[in-house]
């Protein structure tokens, strides 16, 4: 065995012909294209389509490929009955796999690793999770879950889902583009997992509650939640530069680890692969600055700014996804502990992606350990 | 980035103190005790204490971490109430998944990475595995679940929850020798999924939720549940041979890496890092011949024997601890879409151990892609 590096840092794990990650320049292709021109120009039902099958699709494609998506939504209602079950004070991300994994027990394909049954398990799946998402928050919040028109694209049904009445083109277009922002991103950990699960040939739904399990840690995305959190706690502007301070300056409860990492103190900034402001980050900030005048939410966003600013003069840890997206989920009146839902409805795109390319040639993924226990001893007589 | 290995085969993950597999010779320790010593003389109880905290347990300590476990048996509410309503044809994997996925949501513990919270979370999911797994194999066959007496072993409560009463001590030892033999193996896939999950902060039930969704597969646990339904297929001692040659001759429906890999046509042979038969899978052949004589179910055991020939005159491929633990399973009456549950109420103790040794010493783990897709390219006019 060789030399290791830890956390398989910059260690191939596979090949893959989905998403290009540029961590020097801070840019970011899903099969091929840049995501900035794809935000500009693409829905997200054919940013999935592409994600999924290779290419863009033309425009009877992209007609064919919503009325699947369309023709699976609704709420199962044993997942209503679920939910209707639980804790109001049940973690979204729990809520959420669980139902996903209560839902393979009345999925109506068998077979794991058949490519057409696998597609069609993959539209319910991107159509089961904003449901759930939806049905939760509602439900946890002592309301009723709703149904909404056929007619609404994706982000725009889901946000019905969620208020009960369509949102304005305008707040559609900005979810839009937040959930194809989140679709992808090649091998992070719970995409990572979802291949770890197929590799097994474990079926797809198996693959995407390992990912959704995954998702949850507040060093993947859970971090987003925790950046809102940490924004609504720093209150007012001008107490952000003293925040961040005493945050990087903090020692006490934090492993060996945490205390040499400052991105572990200040939640949104700092990326395994990104060396600059990733290109995600950078149309986010955008967005957040005009929600925030659109609908006066403006004091969130500078407090962001100020961090962002305090950040840049004392680290050179560039800013992350989940910094500015918080901002933008405060504006469209997101809680704080639904944010990492939110990113899971984009990012379920990019799980069923990578599934289907791991089933279509599939290899066990088992690492080794480096075993650094006690040297071979017999059981004392007992 | 460097030259890179297909399903991560031989690269080092990272570091651990708790089990050491040694693939040339076939040998299999758990901190340094060789796995033939430890099912001789220590019940499973301790040899989870070892994997959890590192040394044998002192007779005292041993009562202690008994109590502990036993303070905690007993199926929960809503874990039940879940249970009753799922489809009776649903795979016991995929209920005891959902379970623990629910068993989160009134877990009292709440702090992810506190390691006495983590203990207390272990001590609950050592015990709500084996209550799960039990309870979802009565009700599926339309009875009722029951408790057990609290002085019984964990081998022996569990087998009493299954069948209604308590088991002979002789068929308590040859399951609490199974528990041990499936408790840990270092990085295997539903292992390494854990981590993976704990890496990111996830909680230690997500961690676990990830591994079951990733043991259901049938290149990992899952493949015993194939090994029984294939020896139960051949059905006649006589008609093994022409069964493995048949299946070895196989090639429609295969991938191309399937096709060349005899094990993924023989379930029960093969592994990533043994070389020869392991030490699990001799232990384990002995077992199933003394339990087929006992329990006079000795054709399945001649046809294993037969299908073991077979396999050792055509290929060079070891026999795994999937293949005799079979046999076992069936001579304790136990069905093959159950095998795997059998798996994951010993591989719990594991995967708790890699677990809290993650947590104590935690890195994100995210490895890359070699990215093979499309070169940039603009989006068209749409």
């Amino acid at each position: 065995m060789e030399a290791w590096k830890a956390g398989l840092e910059d260690v191939i794990a596979g090949r893959s012909a989905i998403c290009q990650v540029d961590g020097e320049a801070g840019r970011l292709y899903y099969r091929g294209y840049e995501i900035g021109d794809l935000t500009a120009h693409v829905p997200f039902e054919d940013v999935t389509a592409l994600l999924w099958l290779g290419e863009l699709p033309g425009a009877g494609e992209s007609e064919r490929f919503k009325a699947r998506l369309g023709a699976a939504r609704g709420l199962p209602g044993p997942v209503r009955d679920l939910l209707q079950s639980l804790p109001r004070d049940t973690h979204p991300l729990d809520a959420l796999r669980t139902a996903v994994s209560l839902a393979a027990t009345f999925d109506p394909d068998t077979r794991a690793s058949d490519p057409e049954a696998n597609l069609r398990k993959a539209v319910r799946l991107m159509i089961l999770l904003p449901e759930t998402v939806a049905a939760w928050q509602r439900i946890r919040n002592g309301k009723t879950p709703v149904s909404a028109p056929t007619s609404l694209s994706h982000a725009a049904y889901f946000l019905n889902l969620v208020d009960g009445h369509a949102p304005s083109p305008e707040v559609a277009r900005v979810l839009d583009v937040v959930l194809t922002l989140h679709a992808d991103h090649e091998l992070n950990a719970s995409t990572f997992a979802a291949r770890v699960a197929v590799a097994t040939l474990a079926d797809l739904h198996a693959a995407i509650v390992s990912a959704i399990s995954t998702l949850k840690g507040p060093r993947h995305g859970g971090a987003n939640e925790d950046v809102l959190a940490m924004l609504l706690e720093i209150g007012e502007p001008s107490r952000a530069e003293r925040f961040v301070e005493s945050r990087l300056g903090a020692r006490a409860g934090l492993s060996k680890h945490e205390r040499g990492n400052p991105q572990m103190r200040v939640p949104g900034f700092g990326h395994r692969v990104y060396r600059v402001d990733d290109a995600r980050a950078r149309v986010l900030r955008g967005m957040a600055k005009s929600m925030a005048e659109a609908t006066g939410r403006q004091k969130l966003f500078e407090i962001a700014e100020r961090v962002y600013d305090a950040m840049r003069a004392r680290t050179t840890l560039p800013v992350n996804v989940d910094f500015f997206s918080a901002v933008v989920y405060d504006a469209l009146g997101i809680p704080p502990d639904f944010c990492t839902s939110i990113f899971a409805v984009g990012r379920v795109a990019g799980w069923c992606a990578h599934a289907l390319e791991q089933f279509a040639d599939n290899r066990l993924i088992r690492p080794r350990a480096e075993y650094i226990g006690p040297a071979p001893r017999a059981v004392a007589a007992r």
